[in-house]
């Protein structure tokens, strides 16, 4: 077989870098670096081109592209044909050598670059979980129609894939999504409205990037990743179900109609999911260590707490209410999220290490 | 589809009165009990025809026989076709009608009849551990040649099978038996050898035959499960690994390649396992309680104690060491388990029930 060709939305964020780490693990033979795109973040741009040598490469303005040059030539690096805005996504999105895009822009710049490659019938490895609470029906419309694969990188969605495959849909009774609770999770509720940007950037168990972590710590991420799973896997609202488990290690569970539960577990450390992603359905030896659950001694399950995360409220309050899952998520913008949702806007129009 | 006839070997037993309960609960257009081999307990055994007429019938002696035929006149039931011993074991094994043999009799005695179950071709739903130990090579053969199905109904083995349903057998790095540590899981060493029956018999989960819960506070019975797993599966015994797990919710799980772990998990009811042998690989309801994760709050993960615990010392002991998935497993009749062993072994020739 030859290499995989790989496109990479979002290179120098927290899931692009942690996606090069797992291609170069994976060896040059399985998996080749064709093109990648990124904001404004030259220095690490010119570091990723230097070791994967990228044919396309696509920043976000002009500048940052003259920048980039004068970065690569300082280093006596062969500059790699450079486009930038949403057309140099697109063009990195649909580069003909890519077999697997690794959507991983944080927000709505991701959607249409995201949306093309699908339509080229490109395995898309998503990270950028906007692009499915915005237009689900629309990706995976376009996804059926070319035969595009559409593999989540979210952990939640990666564990529900891998404990999906060998199930039958009607036998699924249904899913449920763990969530760590975040850093509020013991938190009273008087004290919670003056938490700070610093207390909720501390995630208890993932090294994830910014937007994400502060989504976590009001458990919007957990209220979008109901509708992500939605338009993944076909599940309606009352079929999907939020447990708290702050460990983080159960990273979710299907629950089949004769009561079986087929749960995934494993490190917190996105790699995993990213290498699944790439690599599905075959399965690669990782670097990365074992559970040790001995180790780990205990872990803990608890309901989520509706009225101190009003985010997912709506998501989980009984049958019938598809209203979160057609994308109109109001709540957590206008509520407990919304103080930590505004203060930290301006940092989220691309991804953290941009 | 027409009615799948099932065929019980130790149908009085804690497996074989479970078994009529779900086969009940599934609906006589799903599964018709066609006939049932028992010990001596008459009484429940007369329950059982009256209720599910089956066409033969076997128990252990011809004067249980005689007991049988005049407990069923006293309560005007027509008699089915009696036949005992060893022979009618057979005869209820290889039923013409049985298309799933449910193999749940206690140690040697259900060797023969299991062995001929899959020599005819017929699906086991195999709880009858022994006959794996003993001749594991013989019936994984024996089941390969005819094409008869191997089912597991130990929880750990049944959690296995759906584990690695969607899997494929090169991708597994190893499996992981849970055990629960039974009631001697924190007692020391000292006064552990004052251990009495009664204490023994306390199963801090599962509400199991006599001789299973026995071994289960030695943790003989884990190292008989090793056994188990390497005939079912195929993995050799570095492969296998053993966690001590007091919930016994997670039933066991599997270690991939690539790191992630497909664990099982359900409420510590053996009618699950069963009802999943019998309807394979289709999944159908139960009325069984679904479980609940939050409410149970945690779950404890430690390493087993190979000091107080040595009959599944050898097992766990690191590579190449093949001695004890051939079926000489010696180690636990001499040691920590060897008084209790001795001072229970009359009663675990037919199932608990008989």
């Amino acid at each position: 077989m030859s290499a995989r060709g790989i496109a990479i939305l979002g290179s120098t964020g927290s899931i692009g870098c942690n996606s090069l780490r797992v291609i170069e693990s994976l060896g040059a033979e399985r998996f080749n670096v064709v093109a990648l795109a990124a904001g404004r973040n030259v220095k690490v741009l010119a570091d990723q081109i230097e070791r994967h040598h990228p044919e396309l490469v696509s920043v976000e303005t002009e500048e940052s592209a003259a920048q980039l040059k004068a970065e690569l030539m300082a280093r006596s690096v062969t500059a790699p044909r450079l486009v930038c805005g949403e057309g140099g996504l697109v063009e990195v999105a649909t580069h003909e050598l890519a077999d697997c895009v690794i959507s991983a822009t944080v927000g709505a710049v991701g959607f249409v670059p995201t949306l093309r490659a699908l339509e080229a019938g490109k395995r898309v490895a998503l990270a950028n979980k906007e692009t499915l609470v915005m237009a689900g029906e629309l990706m995976t419309r376009a996804a059926q129609k070319s035969g595009a694969e559409l593999l989540p990188v979210d952990s939640e969605h990666n564990a529900l894939h891998q404990c999906l495959r060998g199930e039958k849909r009607s036998e699924v009774r249904r899913i449920i999504l763990t969530a760590s609770g975040g850093p509020f999770r013991t938190r009273d509720k008087v004290t919670m409205s003056r938490a700070t940007v610093a207390e909720a950037m501390k995630h208890p168990t993932w090294n994830m990037g910014a937007k994400i972590t502060i989504d976590s710590a009001t458990l919007m991420n957990k209220g979008l990743e109901v509708i992500e799973a939605h338009w993944l896997f076909g599940f309606a609202a009352d079929e999907i179900g939020i447990v708290v488990h702050p460990e983080s290690v159960v990273h979710s569970m299907i629950e089949m109609v004769d009561g079986s539960v087929i749960a995934q577990m494993g490190v917190t450390d996105m790699r995993h999911a990213i290498q699944y992603a790439l690599t599905y359905p075959e399965r690669f030896p990782s670097e990365l260590p074992s559970l040790d659950l001995a180790k780990l001694s205990s872990l803990h399950f608890e309901a989520p707490d509706l009225e101190r995360f009003p985010c997912i409220a709506p998501r989980v309050s009984g049958p019938g209410n598809g209203r979160h899952a057609s994308g109109r998520h109001e709540c957590g913008q206008r509520r407990g999220g919304a103080r930590i949702h505004r203060r930290t806007d301006r940092a989220f129009r691309y991804p953290a290490g941009d």
